[in-house]
């Protein structure tokens, strides 16, 4: 029997052999071949080796993005170590957590986040290693680099319906797919520039760096999202892919009238869908919107729809990309649960066989989104996950938020619901019942809720409740909560 | 564990909801879509189930090239019937023997070799079906076609030192990792038209029309080659992709002094080197010319040197695709065995372990081929295979002719060597011993070989010889029969 992966195959010995010239990152102005991005991450995988860590162990990653953000991603693909990139707008309480909870021997971390990591890394039993003084090309350890490039690659945590975050086992061959199933879809130039201006810390940003690698072209690495920066990169810089979110795109326009030029290959947006406003506006000025759907689960990428099937498929998210079956749980045509199969779909979640069963069922990931397939096969997604709030791109899930609040001795119980917001796409909202007696004040909940959660997290809409509205069987109805902020602005 | 491959998955059937009305195949004008060329798969599939095949059964296709081949290639592929492909070059008794040989249940066949099946098929007691009669849209049988689109595929006919044929057992893996492998090296324009010139039978021909499927890009099939017709698709039918061998390429150079447009992305040069002069005269009319290495039983390419780096390393073949592992059994920069070990490396060969366990050796592809790898990686070819004679980009192995010559009661032995040659690349010769007292005239001896061998492996040249030299252990000495028939012209 043969496979169509090869194990043992070094995918970023091949490219500095292959292209060693070619630009493989471009961060702030400092550009790195495949031969100096093999370096650095030979630096990082001898630095783990070094620190006692054996293929197999996990380590933790805490840094902003960057180049060295990568060689650390492949430095540990060398090592034969998992990786947890962590969210750098957690607290270090919440950080501690992660660590802990993947057993993480080692928190990476760049120069930005080393009070954080350090303060998290104390507190979780780990130690610390910073990434950014890693140079130098160290000698193969005899026999080789340990890592096998196949199996466990990133565990990367997305938040759960039941409050915690949950580890998601995303493997190489899980990586190497998606980049297939992407050049068989968008095709590669050889001489393409993706741009990262989303977190790599997530799966959206962090699979533009494995995809790059794969297919032998060049990753542009913004540190965070500026709409001057990207329309200037899209401009200036020869950028032919982009990925964003809907609120992005839409901040690149509003940021000045000028159009883009025909070297912008494609803008693939994910996170919600794009309205007919922002798509004629986007194509306006030139840039080939694709609409897209994906998960953390699924390695990203699951459905994109093309800019010429776009107009006839308004808030479609458009049909699933090669190797990748999508599914609903329902009656042809009727709303139900999405299910995805495919060799993107992840291994399951980090030391959780129950979470694993509940979303790999039937030889399906149950991806929680709901969604519709009409009769010419496009997708549309109706809702992301039940109760899901996207602010920013960031993904918050309320229970995790109403946890927060219901654990403050004033707080009998919270709903918190997501509210459509111009420049965020939705902010968080929080209906609150007191406990008789209590003080009813947000000023110190708010200071509860920062100690606890990220900034992004913390609500910032609040309003008073007698009790929350719930269905017979006690299922709280969250478009009763919405509803008390009234209509959309 | 997670898998990069996705069994069960029809490619076919996702190309023709994905891209419904790109064109999948160009061919004498006509233009089939990918639905189209569904229905015709369907249509071939429902004929090999009606015709009483199951999945895992055998069938072989004795075709001219045609969009017709590639329907009966993804309708067996549907059926999940694996198909043998037959050169048509071959005689009905050589036909007849390959049919037998992998068990076929059926012969596929086009109205040009109508005859030469109907005589194979009844000698090897097989029945015929014709395939371009095939059209509409048959319905799925209920439960879905059968096809797993994984595992075996196509057995692929390669001739083997040993003097019979082998069929290399070629799964749905190795032409996904092969198209991927593609991808990530030269890219994919979702524009894309790759020419195929090269006969559909052989594996260099065939990997252009599952590649193009993969892909989601236009195959433009022509019958056979001619330089004339293949410049002119590339200058006025935006072809983008072409794969040749040398002999082919110098003719399309002489075929007319034009030079051709930027359109064509990369013109893949396989079947040996090419000559300093070749590049360059190619390179001055304006083709990217890519050198190549591949064998059936990797799936065709598996080194491709860029014209970046074809300067520095004259004669080389590159080095090797993303997946893709090379070696040489031989100390470092010494010549020997190249080794090929990844994901388009084959099953084996059919029914018969004896070859296949000479053939995949610890964990590496024995291709038999001897090279040289430099010390920056770069593979040099120096012969294909011990003893293969490449005329016309057919491989015609030594042993095969000298066993129908020494099969003749007048030849006592006889050795098969290539001579250079400027059209074909090399041509046929043989040295001949007759036995004593008998008559030793070439004519008698040609007709006997006409019947028994394709017209290509006909010895053009030959001469009389008292006795073959042989090394003290009796080793054929090629070098010195080659030496008989003087300098190369």
């Amino acid at each position: 029997m043969t496979s169509a992966f090869a194990p043992g195959f070094d995918w970023l010995a091949h490219r500095a052999s292959a292209l060693p010239g070619h630009p493989a990152i471009e961060f702030g102005g400092e550009v790195w071949s495949f031969v100096e991005l093999d370096h650095r991450a030979s630096a990082i995988a001898a630095r783990l080796l070094g620190a006692g860590l054996h293929p197999g162990d996990r380590a933790a990653l805490l840094a902003a993005n960057s180049n060295a953000f990568v060689a650390a991603l492949f430095g540990a693909a060398r090592a034969g170590v998992q990786l947890a990139p962590l969210n750098w707008r957690l607290t270090p309480a919440e950080l501690a957590w992660q660590v802990q909870r993947v057993g993480a021997r080692l928190l990476l971390h760049d120069d930005t986040f080393a009070d954080a990591a350090l303060q998290a890394a104390a507190s979780a039993g780990a130690r610390t290693l910073p990434i950014q003084t890693e140079t130098g090309c160290p000698a193969q350890p005899a026999g080789g680099w340990p890592g096998t490039w196949s199996g466990d690659f990133i565990l990367m945590f997305t938040s759960g319906t039941t409050g915690r975050p949950k580890a998601a086992r995303l493997t190489f061959e899980n990586f190497f797919a998606s980049a297939a199933a992407s050049a068989f879809n968008i095709g590669v130039d050889p001489a393409d520039r993706w741009l990262a201006c989303m977190p790599l810390c997530h799966v959206g940003g962090l699979s533009i760096a494995t995809r790059s690698l794969i297919q032998g072209t060049t990753v542009v690495i913004h540190a965070g999202f500026d709409p001057a920066a990207v329309n200037r990169a899209l401009r200036h810089e020869r950028i032919t892919l982009l990925s964003v979110v809907p609120t992005m795109l839409a901040r690149m326009l509003d940021a000045d009238p000028d159009s883009y030029p025909a070297s912008v290959r494609a803008v693939l947006v994910g996170g919600g869908p794009v309205s007919r406003e922002l798509l004629e506006r986007a194509a306006g000025r030139g840039l080939p919107v694709l609409q897209t759907y994906g998960l953390t689960e699924a390695t990203s990428q699951v459905t994109t729809l093309s800019p010429a099937d776009a107009p006839g498929h308004l808030g479609s998210a458009g049909k699933p990309l090669f190797s990748i079956r999508v599914a609903v749980d329902a009656s042809p045509g009727e709303p139900g649960e999405i299910l995805v199969a495919g060799p993107t779909v992840f291994a399951g979640y980090f030391d959780d066989p129950q979470a694993t069963e509940r979303a790999l069922r039937d030889g399906w990931l149950h991806t929680g989104d709901i969604g519709r397939i009409d009769p010419d096969g496009f997708l549309s997604v109706l809702d992301r996950r039940d109760d899901l709030v996207v602010s920013g791109g960031e993904n918050i899930y309320p229970a995790e938020v109403e946890a927060a609040l219901e654990a403050h001795p004033n707080v009998r119980e919270a709903a918190v619901v997501g509210l459509p917001d111009e420049r965020w796409g939705q902010i968080v909202a929080a209906a609150i019942v007191f406990e008789p007696g209590a003080a009813t004040g947000w000023d110190v909940l708010e200071g509860w809720l920062r100690e606890r959660l990220a900034a992004y997290k913390v609500p910032r809409r609040w309003r008073l409740a007698d009790q929350l509205p719930r269905t017979t069987s006690g299922k709280l109805q969250r478009h009763r909560v919405r509803a008390w902020f009234g209509p959309a602005p």
